[in-house]
């Protein structure tokens, strides 16, 4: 099966957060690709992989950046797929507070699903629940996650 | 018909924000409900709300509240559906930061798709995104919606 | 005598800031149980330890939480016994603002009596000063305990 | 029966928002006195108001304050009775920051119950609850008025 | 003389603001032209638009846009011109920060030259003094404006 | 002769920071005496500290604190000599700023001259300032000092 | 008497809050001069007047300014004198943030003495303090003040 | 040939930064000086650098500094050449927020075009840029650079 979740981020930089949105997602039964997508440095690039996202088969693409954080709003400008931002606390951004609200704070039309700052986890969940409000395999995988979520919680209640 | 998208708030002075939700999903030709759940008002509803809405037939939930906005979240952790959050400027609201923080910032294992501030219209745009990321008809409006944006640009240069 | 302050907190991550809840009403002479409750991860068990908080005999509820901190809030919703809040500085949380608006932003008509950011011992004296306005031995502790700040502020002076 | 909760603020312009204490306590059937008490201009008024409280009968005092808000925090200082903070959003406050700030974030051994900004009517409910944790009468009327506010709800969903 | 100085924003609501960089630099006698490219509605004319800038005569590029605010960005990462981004605190920014965040946190390699949130006054000085950096009549015409800007000044001291 | 400067502070903890203001004033010339005094902990010294300032001879009174920082605030209220306020950014604060804005907000009429987050070393220049307006041979040393700087920045122009 | 306190601005539109200053120092019995020097548009008048101001007699001077306010920071690197600012919560400061921080976090070795946002008046009752430490006329004044500030309370204690 | 553009920055400590700019524009065959001028410590020298700094032959200044930083809109006041401002995150800052804000928010008349926090590397481009728009050579050598800029997340693309 080809990959339904296209995973990207600006820099190699982010890689080490987003590889968390790759893991879920195979943990979840989804298919995915990963790639390095500069929104500043390879626009043209940018360009052509949001264009032929759906295309490709791709139902949801997962992006990542820090700082000025562009990539997330102008891949949701050039496809009509839903497109989660995830914020990431580079080495250059103040705190965390540009990447989230240069990717949140996107104008009427042209929305993206953001999450936590360094959510890359949730991303990967999120790609997988749109998956799954039509794929009963993934909802099925996504209802056991949610148990294995409380499980561990009464596991740690235990050993309290 | 039934309805795919099930729109709560937890005010009902949210719904002047909110109703922006159901407009653009009509405009998309989406099938959606509003009623009010209040997290802290009427936890038991939001229980029940959010326990039966995958098996009810909605798709996507799109919750919004303004303060201590906890009703994207609570829903989120009580099903599989992808819940939108919609952070709301309420009058209470310490100029919307509270409402986006408590929204977005949600643990791993349970996300909320957060939108803008007030971005109650793009909520509705990205429910319909995900709706339409296996369903043609709706990402055929959505493809007509982007359209008509870009026409609007070209308008409003020409009016220059 | 049976627990009369319920200490609860959304992950085993925050233990160690509340224990220092626990470790103060030790030295005040308060009895009280500890527990591991999470509103996003075991939500049904939020909503049965709130409702049964009162009957079970405790007379107030600290609840600690990080990010998106919803356990304080909810847990208030469900019980008519004052909750006190913790806004706990966890590794997912921007700067703590999350946390502490999280908790501290409630609607009106359900509070949260909040304390400074990873303030679980803050809370613990709180929760005996509760305790201790209808109780005079926990009453008399609680002015042996400023006496004791006070001759500390004393002590380090004599030793500049 | 002599008044169980004192509501102190730190100039007239904060009675508007104060006042939403008193009502609410009215509504709930606790006896309460108001008036003002500066910390910056009347702080021997503060130390005598604060250290006479508990022997007056008072079993919890709320105090609200706006800017460099350091009423609460102080009288907290002076007393051993729980101590509920109002931050107010004054004109001299900047969005309303320093008042949550200078009243939330109290060093450890004095706590301030702080609740949300202009959040009066959350300090008499929470003052209530403290009365409530140990009068029958209390807590029976704050069950009351959480029903309340659940059929307020159910209200405006009718009438949606 | 062709325009050697491109304004451009977001949004038609924009134009107020940006109005101010256009009347700027016709008192500077700089030629400018003026339209509207939104980075989200329109991004194939911004890409065609920042690509074709430098061989049309343009030497600086004024790109004005708010809330998340990706056209500046966007536009630099197409040119080699100098890109002057004005961070404009549109209905839906919250209290300018995300457009101020958003257009000033480029990462390295390419740069954005961010004047004060609504600075476009100071975008077209700015774009005034590069060009006047190599042509000695705008030079002169920038000195004239700082001797009045001075004399203003010296006028509202003598009305004092 | 006795000291002219007080030098204050909420805690052993801040002691490192505010040692900075008595090595300046050391360096300028000025007598001072340091002590720990807390307004939290310590009320009634505060209140006599602040109270019996100005007769002791003191000119200037340098208060230091963090968190909800009350001291300089509370030491202002009680005496007409000028108070210095030093934020110090304890391990409890929220990044400095519950410091910076509980110290700085003051209501009109109580004032107190804040300086940067943990710059005691200049409300030590300060209060030489202060005592310099009136006393030549402590104005002639700042103005060595004042040379001093200057000379240190001409030395590592030489050094680059 | 030749003025002791000189009060300068940055601009015109300052002088609303500025002349508090004024009228409290004349209330005060503290003669002044007042003026406008603007840092950014008149350089060199403002390098004139910090350089002459303790040779022309004064004390003491508060320099109010919005936005990137560098008057305050500016004048007291010309100067031995104290110098007050004043942050100006001008039309073009982000909610008065930058006007804070811009006159506040000085660096070591230059002080400036920062009140609140908009404290004039303080900034007045502050350049009092600092000339009432070394002059018992001024220093009664000041203690007449305080005792009129406290009445004023208990005029509004009588009348609720 | 003779030095374009002007690197100063407010203190050694600076110089870790700044030299950044320094390699870039080595890079891009851009001679430049580079020294320390502190607004604070060394005002006159500041005046005499901005105010002869066009008779020198410089294009562009750029200025760095922390904290309050005045050095990049001091210097603007003083010259009509194009001034880049660079905020440095010093060991003084709030999180880097007060250099930001004081060198971005200048007032009407005066720019300064602002990089991010510290952005000394995309001051340094920026600069060449502004160079670049007058001079082929330099031109050319900002195309080379942006294409190597994508070639290296094409290297990165490749090693994943």
């Amino acid at each position: 099966m080809s990959a339904q979740v296209g995973i990207i981020m600006g820099s190699q930089s982010d890689l080490k957060i987003m590889n968390q949105a790759a893991e879920v997602l195979t943990e979840l039964g989804v298919e995915y690709d990963l790639t390095i997508v500069s929104a500043h440095r390879t626009p043209h690039r940018m360009v052509e992989y949001a264009e032929s996202a759906k295309s490709k088969g791709l139902k949801v693409i997962i992006a990542g950046a820090g700082g000025a954080a562009h990539l997330p709003g102008m891949v949701a400008s050039l496809t009509t797929l839903p497109v989660i931002g995830v914020p990431v606390k580079s080495s250059n951004s103040i705190d965390g507070w540009d990447s989230v609200l240069s990717i949140l704070q996107m104008p009427g039309g042209v929305p993206v699903a953001t999450v936590a700052l360094d959510g890359a986890k949730n991303a990967g969940i999120l790609a997988a629940q749109i998956i799954g409000s039509h794929d009963d395999t993934i909802g099925d995988n996504l209802a056991k996650y949610k148990e294995e979520l409380k499980r561990k919680v009464e596991d740690s209640i235990n050993q309290l």
